[in-house]
């Protein structure tokens, strides 16, 4: 199948370029390499090193034997993007090209914006170029969990049926976001679900979880294909930035009551179910919704493995509680369903430890590059606006 | 009260400055003028002569005793918006500059693009400026009822209490737009609701139905103090430009099966529940909707009280079927609640075809600028991405 990805430099971008061409896909792909400076902008690094899209197209070419196609284009020029769909006649395409913080889009009203217009702008001329120049294809539209908040009701698939005062309809699950960022992913899946109704696109949304990992197999040894790894309060997500800490001896930073409940998955998980999702492309004007994760967890037992998969290599590691810069509840219900992709085949990795032990080892080689970095392990971008550094709440660590 | 309004240049808030300051209420406004470049871009032209923004302001200060105090301050450039708000410390704001027509977000990529910018960014952008500059504000946000779609349930005013597999919640109602403009409402009903319940900023939502309307009593008989009536495909809604038909003798233009039901309301109600909202703030932190239409009609029901309202003024009028540009639904449920202005205070007009007369007379005496552009008046923006002029489908106008 001809698979376009669009973010192909990005975490997850990179992993799947590389497992679908494995797996006998022919890969395109664009970016224009905006997350190395959002995180360059945090003042952070990629704790895995990672190379120059040269060396990576290089190496790319190298090891797996085929070309990616490759162009910097960005999103946000229409026709240069048309054009590369023109070429390329894409069958699928995952778009990967969002920028994916909570906190960056939270920071002030020029980031706020820029979210709005990298993400939202940036989809729609995703949808109107499908729609222009390859109608047929399968757009996989990565959305997040966090589009639906944290209901005190179980959460569906995308829709739901309800009765209401005597009648019945299926709806749209309603979507409850909880900063600039997890609402842009809301407005596109509106957009998205709009274009595929009007226009007889097919889509799949991905409402995917949180996803941590070092690397997947296709990656092999070759430092040049391993993907990149955050540990900024922005870009770094939860068990990333905790495998981080833990491989400098920095306490694992867990905001509020760390009570909060969140779908989490490892990046071979995610790349398994968006393959997955690939090759099973919905009907035309179909627009499907899958929740993505593998198991739902508090972010207190994520840092408790984390502790524990830390011991199993040999590292102490204390948890530490420090103020929340979100503002989001602390205890809520959390059921979200996860059937679909089941139904499809995807096989969940279940031993999350054994995962935290790889990532642990791949980040030890690089512990120079975090330790530099230490001072930025504690978040300051509050949801009130203001850049107030979390104190600690709870003195005594938990060892 | 300090009332701002974003759009004072435009249909309502020309309108709702004049009934504002006859109240008592200072106010003030900004507007760069795009409506009237759209109606131009749509090669047509307002039925009611409007005057310069220079003109309309001496008429104000001469004919209502106060001056608006009015700045041509786009709402994307942050800066200049939050210097306004600085100077003239609103204590409501009623946005009402965003881009109003389906149609023109559909017509192609650079105007649902253009419709995304204007109305998200510019939405975003007087949140963060009220953040910034005037948190205990009240936001009068125009939404619309077309945000809500077609539910086969009835429509509660924003919110609902819902049962799901034995549990409950109170969840916002889902939402189903039927065009890029409807969306970005949507996004931007979003984007304010999450204002209110991170940074405690105060909103009222108010999902409008379709506005009919020449004049307000405030406005008297001087012809600069008169607001715009549009006829076009875009920016003239039902009934206005109904009337507009009905003035020329050209046939009624009814798209599909005319059974899409729909709330309306003349000008004076929307005036009229504006006022009520103002006047009547919510809490610091609470985010309500209130739904905003006299009553609901079909588009059918309406042609024919048009029709009505013309036979009494002299005028023989036609109704004719044509393809519907859009895609919708021809036949639905529709029942929308609107008990919450009713609550306080609303007392909706019930005579509509008065109302019709008196828009009648109105453009009757503009009949020529109507009559010049009449080769506008069946539409071809059509939802499919094409530019086809909708034919007649029934051969047999109904007289």
């Amino acid at each position: 199948m001809r698979v376009f990805i669009t973010g192909v430099d990005g975490y997850l971008g990179w992993a799947l370029a590389q497992h679908l061409v494995k797996r006998g896909h022919t890969v395109a792909g664009n970016d224009i390499y905006l997350r190395r400076e959002w995180v360059e902008e945090m003042g952070s690094v990629s704790a895995q090193p990672i190379y120059s899209m040269e060396e990576r197209l290089a190496a790319f070419r190298e090891v797996h034997g085929v070309k990616l196609d490759f162009r910097p284009v960005d999103l946000l020029d229409y026709a240069a993007l048309c054009e590369f769909f023109q070429d390329f006649q894409p069958e699928a395409i995952v778009h990967l090209a969002e920028m994916p913080s909570a906190p960056y889009s939270m920071i002030d009203q020029q980031h706020a914006v820029f979210t709005h217009n990298n993400n939202v702008i940036g989809s729609l001329n995703v949808l109107w170029a499908m729609k222009e120049v390859c109608p047929d294809a399968h757009l996989v539209k990565l959305g997040t969990m966090g589009e639906y908040g944290t209901p005190n009701i179980d959460i569906p698939e995308g829709f739901f049926e309800i009765e209401y005062r005597g009648r019945k309809d299926t709806m749209p699950f309603p979507r409850q976001a909880n900063s600039f960022y997890h609402l842009t992913k809301v407005h596109d899946s509106n957009n998205t679900m709009f274009a595929c109704r009007t226009w007889g696109l097919r889509s799949t949304d991905i409402m995917q979880g949180v996803v941590f990992g070092t690397q997947i197999d296709a990656m092999g040894d070759d430092p040049r294909l391993r993907s990149r790894l955050d540990f900024d309060q922005c870009f770094g997500t939860a068990v990333n930035r905790f495998c981080c800490q833990a491989v400098i001896g920095h306490p694992l930073t867990l905001y509020g009551t760390g009570h909060m409940k969140r779908g989490f998955l490892p990046m071979r998980d995610s790349i398994q179910c968006l393959t997955i999702t690939i090759e099973n492309p919905p009907q035309k004007g179909e627009y499907r919704v899958f929740n993505q994760f593998e198991e739902c967890y508090t972010i207190e037992e994520l840092a408790q493995k984390v502790q524990e998969a830390a011991r199993d290599v040999g590292l102490a590691t204390e948890i530490q509680f420090y103020e929340n810069p979100r503002n989001e509840r602390g205890e809520h219900y959390y059921n979200p369903d996860r059937q679909n992709l089941i139904n499809l085949g995807y096989q969940p990795t279940h031993d999350v430890v054994e995962e935290m032990r790889i990532m642990l080892k791949d980040l030890m080689k690089h512990h120079d590059r975090i330790m530099e970095r230490r001072e930025i392990l504690v978040p300051d971008i509050r949801w009130d606006g203001s850049h107030r550094r979390s104190e600690i709440i709870d003195a005594t660590p938990v060892k």
